[in-house]
């Protein structure tokens, strides 16, 4: 823990990967870079830690101040800090990550339309800097968590049927998932309780709405 | 991504949590602190990250020096950044871990021996910094590897039987398991077959020894 000589030139930073299902399509936020590198192109929202700050503090002002998304949950995803990542200088970056129902997701009305913007997860722009390399880890862990935790449970809204539960696991997962089974897993699980009401979606016969019995909480499957 | 104005100031480190089992108890390497803060108390093995170097060959080099421990496979476990962790300076470390066998961990011997051991994870003597935390964080996360990975097996030697590694689970879990659903459950992953070679232990009759279908992998149990 001795004085490091190259302090001068090492920034910390986060990088934030927010996750999001509108059109049965899972999306990424990105915002476009104002400055070199890779001046113009997308990259994930992030900011420098600042002298006094958190690093989770800083992950949520900086997706705050670039994007207006706010009131996040955020989860520490990695640590990247190849010595090339930067071709300008050496940045360590602490990635966060989140998966949050598209309803709660505002984007600030101040920001230019072309400076933030949301991407299906299948058609992204070239990223800057190791940002593919971020992605593609969190949507690796998204994908995980799905198989060990209620994390897509919490990206329900209030009230919701076990076919809108499979919708967005079976959107994560990019892959159809068989309804007998899942709906004995989910139920399983002893996460959600019926409501005692019932939602007519189209010409099906009425469903069951759910809710979870521990909202904001996520829990990890045994 | 611009210039952080408190550059001079700011490290980031790296901090080794490496587990064994000795005597059916789940051990801790330490060293004594040589300087302030924290001078003579025990912390994690760790350094501060180079300019030119990994996060991880950081974490390796810094293991290897401070304690003789080399070879091990290290995995990012979380970056602790909180602003007043050390009360000298603003140091980020990002944590490393990794569960190994005890007869692969020769200590060096030019160490002093006051000046690295191993420590019951019941009975830790007081740590520097934080490390307290990120002990408890990375057994949690040794815990919950256990129930969704082969984690545990990759621990095992070339040939173990499966009341050998049911005492590891039961070791790391500290609490019994029982045997029945402990070996159902273990062959049912199908990560393990049987050599068709027998040990006799005491009095028990003979039983299977069994080794890894596929040794230094560790699968994710779906």
């Amino acid at each position: 823990m001795t004085q490091s000589p190259w302090d001068r030139s090492l920034a910390v930073t986060t990088d934030i990967v927010i996750f999001t299902i509108r059109d049965r399509k899972l999306e990424l936020l990105l915002v476009r870079r104002a400055a070199a590198p890779f001046q113009g192109q997308w990259a994930l929202p992030g900011g420098v830690v600042g002298p006094d700050e958190g690093l989770k503090a800083c992950a949520t002002r900086a997706l705050d101040e670039q994007t207006g998304v706010s009131g996040v949950y955020l989860e520490q995803l990695y640590t990247f800090g190849d010595p090339g990542r930067d071709p300008l200088r050496r940045v360590i970056s602490i990635a966060y990550y989140a998966l949050v129902p598209s309803d709660r997701l505002e984007l600030r009305a101040s920001a230019a339309p072309q400076a933030v913007g949301w991407f299906a997860l299948e058609q992204l722009p070239p990223l800057a800097f190791d940002h593919c390399e971020i992605v593609a880890l969190a949507h690796h862990r998204l994908v995980s968590k799905l198989t060990y935790s209620t994390i897509a449970f919490q990206f329900m809204g209030e009230k919701f049927t076990l076919s809108e539960l499979q919708a967005v696991h079976e959107i994560i997962l990019a892959q159809r998932v068989d309804k007998r089974n899942f709906r004995k897993w989910a139920l399983a699980l002893e996460q959600i309780e019926p409501t005692g009401e019932e939602r007519r979606d189209g010409k099906h016969r009425p469903a069951q709405l759910y809710r979870l019995k521990f909202p904001g909480r996520v829990e990890i499957i045994r």
